[in-house]
């Protein structure tokens, strides 16, 4: 194969037919922002958007904008697009709460709805707030439920007639390794269990199509590819057949068929509207709003082809410019099998990273020792993946990385 | 009693040593707000704050903000903040999730603190989010656990042997009227049960003093008298006694010992940090944040007295003003026994607010009759509670409600 030059690179953007859309995020001079899989860049409309949501909603008109400006359903709205983004139907994704406490109510609610069956199966290498809520789950239920564990790859082996659920993440945080989601969702279906998959690295990220695998519940984060902004509320998705059954424990007055009755007993809402619990944060749900028209503008399809022609060209400038220099490609070799990620394992990669990131170049690092590059296709330039790699080339050569000041943990890694 | 007329109030407001709060608030022209507690009104403060936090720190810093800008801390530090106003100590509070959720999550706590009991106590009139996610917890754990309800007063009489937790909300949603934190207490103590307060109504509104109670845990709401806008995030707090012992079921990788390890097994954070889930929500948190620095710069005792000064007011030139009217006074007479609000009953009561609402004087509306006049005492005037009464004659002597548009039910009311 020639080699890439920085030209090549270049006539790559200048070809590019998303390049428009760089112009639509307020990103900072002299960064490159690989980090947009942790936390999403700001759109430029967010912060005009939030003062209008600010000064003409809540200062002026207060406590009636629930209905004038459409407050109380705006949750409904904003999931019905990103179910735009992720294969879903109109009215089976809402957006509410944390993707940990999405988790806990989808379990909770698809427990109920294969009873004695006690085991919620993962893959070990799961996010681990995954693993957490499931742990909780299964310790506050007691009576034999269970999180089972295997490894990568053994998950559809492992599917019995005791497995009630199996959640499993699309996109595995620190390799960006993509599940076949239509396969594992029919294996578990064949054995008559519930498939739950968590989006948060998808969404945004690459087409999904939930009900085209026929998957049962998702969740998914506000704040990475949909760059709805720091904690930016989670989504759910439930498909329409369960929404007469579906009945989650977290039993909110906006989860109520009618909330401003004030009855003393609570009766679920219709549809989706029962996932939700407490009162929607609004200046994060209109926040969260800008960004997921942006990828709706930008189109799913158009995005996953620029994902992966971005995240070949890094891992093939990286076999250029850094070979032998101590890093072990993380992540599947094959785009179609990858997120819009690239990870490299680097035995100093903490502080490989921390150098990097001094120098403008902002990806970032799992322990034990993955350094993570996120690749948001609306946003980056081939030439930013050029550039990261010649960064990262001298950072290693140059052993820039070995200073105490690199070495030393922050609290967020 | 002699008449109150226009001009004495306006000579209270001349007196008033919290008037210059006022300023502090962007309230529109021409309305008279008294649904504070609904939701607050808006700090000057926080359009520019969130302008700040937008551009300068999620948008230039971007992912680095966690750590630079003091993200990963900030639910801790308005916690602190909030501590100030509720009687709690520093570390005793957190903000997170949903009133909804964190009562879910206190709850099961509670109920693990206590093993064998199986009562959760509360009160018929309780806010119904509270009544609905305790039958939602009971409903999950099976096995006997139950919402056991009773009158109001009739609370310190039913704590028995099966009671595991009493949970209260200390201002009636409704009327207004508190209960006696100390008291009832105390009688859950002396009958080894666990006591919960909301506070949903009370944080910002008057002084409250957990630690002097010797509450076990409280909830409360970020939106209301706290100023943190349409939904802001809630808050939790937990007595420093318990925190050794305290295990909640929602075990996201925020309430863990080492979020950024990324272990498999969850192991709880030291302290209040365990009570949290997901990632949060930093724009609704800093929102928040100007919303309490407000109430900390008011002096909640100078606050209180001014909160029964207007709401007494008020209730006297009710008196005066629309005798003979139809209205019944919900809330306690004496200004000790309320929180900041005065509510009437009247049969007509909703669509007498829809046309008070259509002349500027905003106050809302509890199903099935009750009216809600709110007096945040940062913003208002005693001129606004004559103002406010003037309209309601004029509304009620001239039947200015009688009409289908005021009749007509709104989606929020």
């Amino acid at each position: 194969m020639s080699r890439v030059t920085r030209d090549d690179c270049a006539a790559l953007d200048r070809a590019d037919p998303l390049a428009r859309f760089r112009a639509e995020f307020d990103l900072p001079e002299g960064v490159i922002y690989l980090d947009g899989n942790s936390l999403g860049a700001l759109p430029r409309a967010t912060s005009a958007r939030l003062d209008q949501v600010i000064r003409d909603e809540w200062g002026s008109d207060l406590i009636k904008s629930w209905n004038a400006h459409g407050w109380i359903d705006l949750a409904l709205k904003v999931g019905d697009k990103i179910a735009r983004l992720i294969g879903a139907q109109s009215g089976e994704v809402v957006v509410t709460d944390s993707t940990s406490i999405n988790l806990f109510k989808l379990l909770a609610a698809g427990l109920r709805l294969r009873p004695g069956r006690r085991v919620i199966l993962s893959e070990r290498d799961n996010f681990p707030t995954d693993l957490y809520m499931i742990q909780g789950l299964c310790e506050m239920l007691g009576g034999g439920h269970e999180l089972r564990l295997v490894e990568r790859g053994g998950v559809a082996g492992a599917i019995d007639a005791d497995t009630a659920i199996v959640t499993l993440t699309q996109v595995d945080y620190r390799s960006g390794e993509l599940h076949d989601m239509a396969a594992i969702t029919k294996a578990a279906h064949d054995a008559g269990a519930l498939m739950l998959w968590d989006l948060c690295h998808s969404a945004g990220a690459l087409p999904v199509d939930l009900n085209a695998a026929k998957a049962d519940f998702a969740v998914g984060c506000g704040y990475k590819y949909l760059n709805g902004g720091p904690g930016a509320p989670a989504f759910l998705f439930v498909a329409a057949r369960h929404h007469d059954a579906f009945a989650q424990p977290l039993t909110g007055w906006m989860g109520h068929a009618e909330p401003f009755a004030f009855g003393p007993r609570y009766r679920p809402a219709a549809g989706i509207r029962r996932a939700l619990t407490g009162t929607p944060p609004i200046l994060s749900l209109a926040a969260l709003e800008i960004g997921v028209d942006g990828l709706i503008a930008g189109d799913m399809t158009a995005l996953r082809l620029k994902s992966m022609a971005l995240t070949d060209l890094f891992i093939r400038l990286v076999e250029q410019e850094c070979a032998d220099c101590g890093l072990a490609l993380v992540s599947p070799l094959a785009a179609a099998q990858r997120g819009s990620q690239v990870s490299f394992r680097h035995a100093e990669g903490y502080a490989v990273m921390q150098a990097l990131i001094a120098r403008g170049i902002i990806g970032d690092f799992r322990a034990p020792d993955v350094m993570r590059f996120g690749f948001a296709p609306l946003y980056l330039r081939h030439m930013d993946a050029w550039d990261a790699v010649a960064a990262l080339s001298d950072v290693l050569a140059s052993r820039a990385w070995d200073r105490a000041e690199f070495r030393r943990r922050a609290a967020v890694t």
